[in-house]
């Protein structure tokens, strides 16, 4: 299946947003099999609109369209799509009652122009769209299928998950493909690929890996495409089994697995309880683990302290650990996990302390230095990272590192 | 002049990399007056890069390509624009003395696939790449203009500032466009629509007025075009102070600023602190707060308490509240308000309790139900937010209008 991605938004032709819609799209479309032969971004008017659709249609099979919705600005992509399918556009009464409830659950009156965004193209297949009010559109003719989508990133997203791919894979059932996904933290995308060299040589052809680095982490994907999809996914069951032999103190996990649900995962197989005492992540450690559902039953809280006082009063470090070593110091982040462990009473500590930049940096101790502690009440394991001059990437890359870092301290049992 | 830019790329289309080079583009470009119509990736492959000139010159004056150039790739796209421009590949001198000379230079030796690097098509202009190896092409034909350059970003930054749009501007002397961003939170976008209709209906035709909607934030975006740059940017000044004066109490800020920014000057400006107290926001209103570069000159530090336990040790919380009002209450996040001001002795304090998701709700107190207080020794203000069931949603709505009530707070000056 041929998919053609077109945009629709003037704030992507001034450069006011970069469109990752399309990217997170190409990646989903992939893994089902489907080819993106083109993205075309187009204005908010009828006429590019129009010019768009007639271009992806060319050698599409299907036209996945994102943005131009919304309550102040939906005619025009709605008025468009009707009039190129030759349709008029009529009341959609489920939609309009899903936008009434939404606004009476939060209190709020609806407006003339919610109730306009419930006229939708004749020939449309209406898709109810959770994650806000404009709803998504199917519609085929001669044999393609043209989707129209709002652009607000997880409404897409929603939508193209629950209603367009299983919808796409249905229609469009080509040879099957399969994909492994192997989630990696703590070594870099070279030294995992020299580990892996064997391995990757002696591949089959029909068998293919890629290596997919983030911050702090790299995915591997074994993608394959065979005649009989049972025998493909035993082999790629197989092959998985092999990388877990090959580099399994890096693996924590699998498909869209997550870091900080794999960290929640061994608190909770060890009923273990959690606090975190962050100082130059300022919250994002405990955000992180806060952002898995259920984290309330190993989370217990934090005390995020950014000031030297906070350190020293509600954390107990010493003043002349402070005055001696400096708060981004090996010494600091030991006696934060000291101080959270007997404040929150929990079972494990995590601390950080760096200058998260841009600026604040010495030569000693340049922007980018962080101290990291894990422990309990026996024994705390520390590390140093010197990472980099951009201030999230500092706090993210330091949470992630911290994350793994609980992770090896409760898988070692200490 | 009307711009269509050519992404050429396949990693582009199986979504490994996100087009940040389109942007960027469309934005410098937009300063000169020029108008980037669309934005079209295609594949590496001659097929796919003729369709898309093809698509591309039929409203353009100017069609910009990036990508497709490069040692291994580099034979496809110029033997497609010698194609399209009927005419042969010829040996570029200078441009190989250049590869020769850099090489030496960095003590390395060139291959043949550099050698085949210097084929130009014979109708090009050649600019000089000082960032990396291939150089960028200029064509003119049937009064129109096509450029080629590396997608590499920078390599693309410098031809384009160096070259390409000193050219284009002295080709294509345009009228002037000019834009104006009004950053506005706690308003949805319907309902500042219906208070700036009158303004909307009585913009002149040159200006144009579209409304981006992001998670409980609206940007407003006034774009013209004009025959004089100065008298337009008066009049986008002049329409700029107009909408001051009609949403003045949800405007926080203008252009590429952030709330979390608008809120540190705010505080900034009184010499205020500030700690937070967060229950179901886990740290993420922390983290949006200290992701601005010289937050530790006002924020202090948290309590993040997840448990009852740390709301009642830390925070002082009284048992009698959870007991009778529950931690999702607007008794709680008083108290918890109270609690953060004495122990971390700031100025200002902000709590959140709610049910963050996608379990945990009753029917009195569904999933999404949030609570908010933000308060002084001698004021609390607090809010009540039902916003829906998903979970990183809930946390980042919350945080945004917690935000935007201490913005209110320090404004209203209690």
């Amino acid at each position: 299946m041929n998919v053609h991605i077109v945009t629709i938004g003037d704030e992507i032709l001034i450069g006011q947003i970069v469109d990752t819609n399309s990217a997170w799209m190409a990646q989903q479309l992939n893994l089902i099999g489907a080819q993106v032969i083109g993205i075309t971004t187009v204005a908010d008017t009828d006429e590019s609109i129009l010019e768009g659709l007639k271009n992806a249609t060319e050698n599409a099979d299907v036209v996945l369209m994102t943005g131009g919705l919304g309550p102040t600005k939906d005619d025009i992509t709605k008025k468009t799509l009707a009039g190129y399918f030759k349709t008029g556009l009529v009341f959609h009464q489920k939609t309009w009652e899903r936008i009434v409830r939404l606004f009476e659950r939060r209190g709020r009156t609806w407006t003339e122009a919610h109730r306009e965004q419930c006229f939708m193209p004749q020939n449309a297949t209406i898709f109810k769209n959770k994650m806000g009010t404009a709803p998504g559109m199917w519609f085929e003719e001669n044999g393609k299928v043209y989707v129209s989508m709002p652009g607000v990133p997880y409404e897409m997203k929603y939508l193209m998950e629950y209603e367009v791919m299983p919808r796409l894979k249905e229609k469009f059932p080509g040879k099957p493909i399969a994909h492994r996904t192997i989630l990696t933290v703590g070594e870099g995308e070279s030294r995992l690929a020299k580990r892996m060299e064997r391995f990757e040589k002696d591949l089959p052809k029909n068998l293919k890996l890629a290596y997919l680095p983030g911050l702090g982490q790299v995915r591997l994907r074994i993608s394959g495409t065979g005649d009989n999809e049972q025998i493909l996914n035993a082999h790629l069951d197989e092959k998985v089994e092999e990388v877990k032999t090959l580099i399994p103190e890096f693996i924590f996990g699998f498909g869209t697995d997550k870091l900080e649900a794999a960290v929640g995962r061994v608190l909770n197989g060890k009923e273990l309880t959690i606090a975190t005492a962050e100082s130059c992540t300022g919250g994002f450690l405990a955000h992180k683990i806060t952002s898995i559902s259920g984290s309330s039953a190993y989370f217990m809280g934090s005390v995020l302290a950014y000031s030297n006082e906070v350190k020293m009063n509600q954390l107990s470090v010493k003043e002349e650990t402070l005055k001696a070593y400096g708060a981004v110091s090996e010494e600091t982040v030991r006696e934060m996990v000291g101080g959270i462990l007997s404040l929150l009473k929990t079972d494990i500590g995590v601390a950080t302390s760096g200058i998260a930049g841009p600026s604040g940096g010495t030569e000693e101790k340049p922007v980018g230095t962080v101290w990291i502690a894990v422990g309990n009440r026996e024994k705390i394991i520390t590390r140093k990272l010197i990472i980099g001059k951009d201030r999230l990437k500092n706090i993210e890359y330091s949470t992630v590192q911290a994350l793994n870092m609980v992770r090896e301290f409760v898988i070692a049992g200490y």
